[in-house]
């Protein structure tokens, strides 16, 4: 079984969201809260790092399991287009594991937090076998504009932030700004805020698992196929990692097209990669990704595929 | 360490929380957010649920893990007297998981969801050496009314609800009621409502850990020792188990001196077993919990714990 496929076995199972104050389940960065009579509406994620899974102990230092752990939740929340509000953090640990460890991975931890201005609200502590962290981030977005990946139309132009591929490099033993780039990614926080309030972007997701899959995620939720034309890959890796490689956390989004994009946002670049075309039935078996006219397999890091 | 051990070291690194909209952090059964301009206060709790630490495949059947990973959430919503809203799963599973073990895992999940109107609005989905799940549950409560566990005051009336050391007992083979307990603890929600609506206790928790442990948490929080006088005990438990066994998952609370508590709630018992008397200094070690005016130690469950 796939990730996708495990997902609709539990969304055949779900009843819908009648009288609910829940707006968007699962199937989107966040599922969307609207509390009653707030004009805030909360978003919310959960990400798990588990050690020989997402991160080996010999390449991450406690610190840097800290920071991604929360990086990685935060990319959810600005992909949302909202600002992040508070986190919990579940955080199992083996016997093996030194109180140093554990301080210096919160060190890590709460200094992203402060930098995003984050409360660490509560959690939940355990012994278990491998060092386990889901983190929990919840972010508030002004009712009814955060940002989904269902909502590209054919036309729109889609774009990414950033480089891809520097993350897979940096796994791939390369020093330096790779390593950097895969040991501590920087969420787009500040970038999710522009892409919903200047450029009102049409639709928003993080980079997580490889372009591929990604880009493919947000064509079946908002049921288009996109045309790519170049992609901005991170400097010494290949087409491969850029395509494919995963946790580069950067923002994919789409914009109506004619919408003035800045070529950068903070010194971040902002590369218009191709456009969005009709869709294909949501059953059909067509590729919903194209690169310069050729089907893009969607290869990106999927923890269930055999 | 021990777990309180390492929450200290924590909140040691924690900022203090200001111009915040949290209003109570670590260290309740539950964190306390205030949507801007809504009438409700929102509670977040998560709960780790894993393979070997909590639960054994022998055990419990896929059905009781999925059962018993929501019902530790819930249980913790119904203790700050909120009503459950949605909740998020994170699910770790390894290669030899079944797809019908998966299907069976949230069948048991969704029937508890459906029984108290809980949206199963998100999550993820890794890979791991062991079955982890962590339950992320969200109630619902009006505003400022959450029950908390730093409010008993010397004076006040301690209770808890049903009977307890059952878990341990099915945990120890018990067959019948006892492994029922064990297998499908059942969460106070409504319970938890009558605590704050009608009896207007000054604090609420749930008993996760044990009466002894969790007992003292109160008292601790609360600036508080209590006298036990009286502990109602599952039928063919001890008293050992009964005090310090743990996965009771009843409500532990206090209400005002001369408060009239029914004997029953919708058939279960309601007990008061003693009363709180002034604390002594928090840096006291003193012992918090006295049964029939001998210290009792807190040798409930800390995973922690060497």
């Amino acid at each position: 079984m796939t990730e996708a496929e495990i997902l609709r076995r539990i969304q055949r199972r779900l009843p819908a969201l009648r009288n609910s104050s829940l707006i968007t389940g699962i199937g989107d960065d966040c599922a969307i809260y609207r509390p009653s009579g707030s004009r805030e509406d909360l978003v919310f994620t959960t990400d798990l790092l588990i050690e020989g899974i997402h991160f080996l102990t010999s390449t991450h230092r406690p610190g840097d399991v800290g920071h991604k752990a929360l990086a990685r939740g935060l990319s959810d929340i600005a992909a949302m287009g909202a600002m992040p509000r508070f986190c919990l953090l579940s955080l199992a640990l083996p016997t093996s594991i030194t109180s140093q460890w554990i301080d210096a991975f919160y060190q890590g931890l709460l200094k992203l937090a402060a930098l995003h201005r984050v409360v660490l609200a509560g959690g939940d502590l355990s012994r278990s076998g491998q060092i386990t962290c889901d983190i929990v981030c919840a972010g508030g977005v002004p009712r009814g504009q955060a940002l989904l990946r269902s909502g590209a139309r054919a036309g729109d132009e889609i774009y990414v932030s950033g480089t891809l591929g520097g993350s897979a490099l940096g796994l791939a033993g390369r020093r330096g700004a790779a390593t950097r780039r895969h040991l501590r990614p920087e969420p787009r926080i500040q970038l999710g805020q522009h892409l919903r309030r200047r450029l009102h972007a049409t639709a928003a997701m993080d980079i997580s698992d490889g372009l591929s899959l990604d880009l493919d995620r947000m064509c079946r939720a908002s049921g288009v196929t996109a045309a790519i034309d170049h992609v901005p890959v991170f400097s010494g890796a290949t087409m491969q990692q850029a395509w494919h490689g995963g946790e580069d956390y950067e923002l994919l989004f789409t914009v109506p097209r004619g919408t003035r994009v800045s070529a950068t946002f903070q010194d971040i670049p902002l590369t218009r990669i191709g456009t969005m075309l009709a869709g294909t039935s949501r059953r059909s078996l067509r590729p919903r990704v194209l690169f310069c006219g050729e089907p893009v397999p969607a290869l990106g890091h999927d923890h269930f595929r055999s």
